[in-house]
């Protein structure tokens, strides 16, 4: 059901030099069946992130909080089928552990490990099956890796970007995954983007934060922030480039800017894959007064499940937007001022419905598959975009029979 | 699919003196079909009322927050199919026309009569038409009112109470309709109660307030806040009971909770008839540091796709409940002090699953259709409670389909 969106193959894929990559079976939910992706990083990889603000966030999220930003990471260590949330201390040890086993697999110190979990929450991890396939991974190039890591994904999520600037090129490529309980801070949902320049630690730390608020924070699929998210971005140093030592300066911004079009791509890919998503939907809020405010308007529209399902049945209900808008917070709206278009069709204006609309036109919008509300609030010069998916039938299926 | 909800038959539901009921038929979305009702009031009945905070807020509710509250409405008139809502100024015109129109027929002022309109937004409400029915009342009895004012509701929503306070019988009667777009401030619903008691209008105003806040904005189906939503309490002073001038002392207090009860029966009803509703869901959350605090929580587990959609499958998945606690907003939560049950089953302690916790208990608890779910956040001495249900493949055939 995935809205136009296709598995890369391994020739899209760069290799980024300083990472390899392996796979491994632990049959923590079926039997043959990659559910371990280990990411080998050469030593003086730099690796900062950004994790879930959910207060009952996983373990593997409260040891990669500890440990980043960080100069001294070797591995990182993904398991799918048991997101090891909501376990308390005991997760953490069992996070621990596996670590553990890749720092001796490896040759490095456990704390040089970063465990992601992504799946069931509240059961315990089987660390023990994690440990054993561990000892029998498999090298593998970045599409497998990005198979590995799908849990109720449909389409693997991957892509590659080269970048010369001052002469010297540049890698980048990046994996994630999620499909569902998906919503800015963040979803569940991992995404990693290796590349080959040598940012400084301090450096990276900024430049993950920028690329997530512009990428993986502007998504939502059901409006579930979930126990697990982590976007992460390792920086292996092998390219000749020069290092970079501030957050700023033409190199910064080149780098920075490919970076966000890799991770808007990733982002919106898990949207394109979002459960059941038969529309992808970008919803660009402009003249807000603040981002603040241009932000609750777009989420309200973008959690909206009437709006939603509107989208899924194709029907131009545009009611159901203006009064996502009406509801989302900003106590003096003056709705007389909102416009409203969907697609390049004015549909709302003057507090109702524009005067030019005809229900052909919305109606037409409304059978293509990616489709742009637009909402100019008339108050600023604030902007932000949110990029959803419709709710269908399908979702609820997937959502009522996961652990089944 | 109503959980455990039936209509009320005639018998049970008592007359109101001072309060004339009568439906009409207006043919605005089929014809043959009761779409307009008329709830006359004699005079000095004293009206007050709470409103939807949306600010796309529909004309008619433009119209009665001008009026109210009042001792000098006449007359109330509601009609379906159309929610003359995102209509502007025109709107405002057409909900005053059919005021006027209701006006020449029972002889008094337009300002006299407040307008109620639940159905399509963003549509021209077709005033001719009602102004035709209005014309050709019928007088009815409650029961017949309750079903002409549904719109996707498939059980009509009424009640009735008799209190003996100070020796004096006061009686109460209520209806109320709505099941999607259901969400605190209020929901596509409208709630009427009259009783004949004799209340200050000023006092009226501050038990109507009292009165939502601890029923019809504990509600959420979908978590959209619709247009329209209204609460009314008419107070039509037939009653020989003394007049109550001030809110408080032990009759007011009486008065209120009779009130609450039955305002919480017609509130509850909505739910149990949410769109696609198969589960009834009570969540309670104790020991908040805040009322406020203490909604946020209620609020994010009541408004979740996935814990709405795990009720549906009758699946125990309480990693769902603890994801959304950990979401709701309160920054410094200690989540290895929260507890949560789910009936009297407990299912989570000191940061996961509780050690005593058997998914067959969990499990057996899913299987029933009226469902507490409680958190203690160890914080505080705040509660609060939200009623809501779980999700469906119906609910999202419903809202596909509605305008079809």
């Amino acid at each position: 059901m995935a809205v136009h969106l296709k598995p890369k193959n391994a020739q899209e894929l760069l290799t980024i030099d300083g990472v390899q990559l392996f796979v491994g079976q632990a049959g923590i939910k079926k039997p043959d069946y990659n559910d371990v992706t280990l990411m080998v990083l050469s030593p003086n990889s730099r690796v900062a992130g950004v994790f879930t603000q959910n207060r009952f966030c996983a373990a593997p999220v409260r040891v990669c909080q500890e440990l980043l930003p960080s100069s001294n990471i070797r591995a990182l260590v993904v398991n799918t089928g048991n997101a090891n949330a909501g376990t308390g201390d005991d997760g953490l040890k069992r996070a621990r552990a596996v670590c553990a086993a890749v720092a001796e697999q490896i040759k490095c110190e456990a704390n040089q490990v970063l465990p992601f979990s992504t799946g069931v929450i509240l059961e315990p991890l089987p660390h023990e099956k994690i440990q054993a396939a561990i000892k029998k991974m498999k090298p593998v190039h970045w599409d497998i890796a990005a198979k590995a890591i799908m849990t109720t994904d449909t389409v693997a999520k991957s892509g590659s970007r080269e970048l010369v600037v001052d002469g010297e090129h540049v890698r980048f490529t990046g994996i994630s995954k999620g499909s569902g309980m998906i919503h800015p801070n963040m979803a569940t949902m991992l995404g990693f983007i290796a590349l080959d320049a040598n940012i400084a630690t301090e450096v990276l730390q900024v430049l993950v934060k920028e690329v997530a608020d512009k990428t993986f924070n502007c998504i939502s699929v059901d409006g579930d922030t979930s126990t697990n998210d982590s976007f992460v971005i390792v920086s292996t140093g092998k390219a000749k480039l020069a290092p970079i030592t501030a957050a700023e300066g033409a190199t910064y911004e080149a780098i920075k800017a490919v970076l966000i079009d890799l991770a808007l791509e990733l982002a919106q890919a898990i949207v394109r894959d979002g459960e059941g998503a038969t529309k992808f939907i970008t919803v660009d809020v402009q003249h807000a007064a603040t981002a603040e405010e241009a932000r609750q308007v777009a989420d309200a529209i973008a959690r909206s499940p009437l709006v939603k399902t509107a989208f899924f049945a194709s029907d131009p209900n545009l009611g159901r937007i203006l009064c996502a808008i009406g509801y989302a917070g900003v106590v003096d709206l003056d709705v007389q001022q909102v416009r409203v278009w969907l697609g390049n069709v004015l549909v709302a204006e003057k507090g109702g419905r524009a005067a030019s609309y005809v229900e052909s036109a919305g109606a037409a919008v409304m059978k293509q598959s990616d489709i742009t509300i637009t909402v100019d609030l008339a108050r600023g010069d604030a902007q932000t975009f949110m990029y959803t998916c419709d709710f269908s039938y399908e979702y609820v299926k997937i959502n009522a029979e996961y652990r089944s």
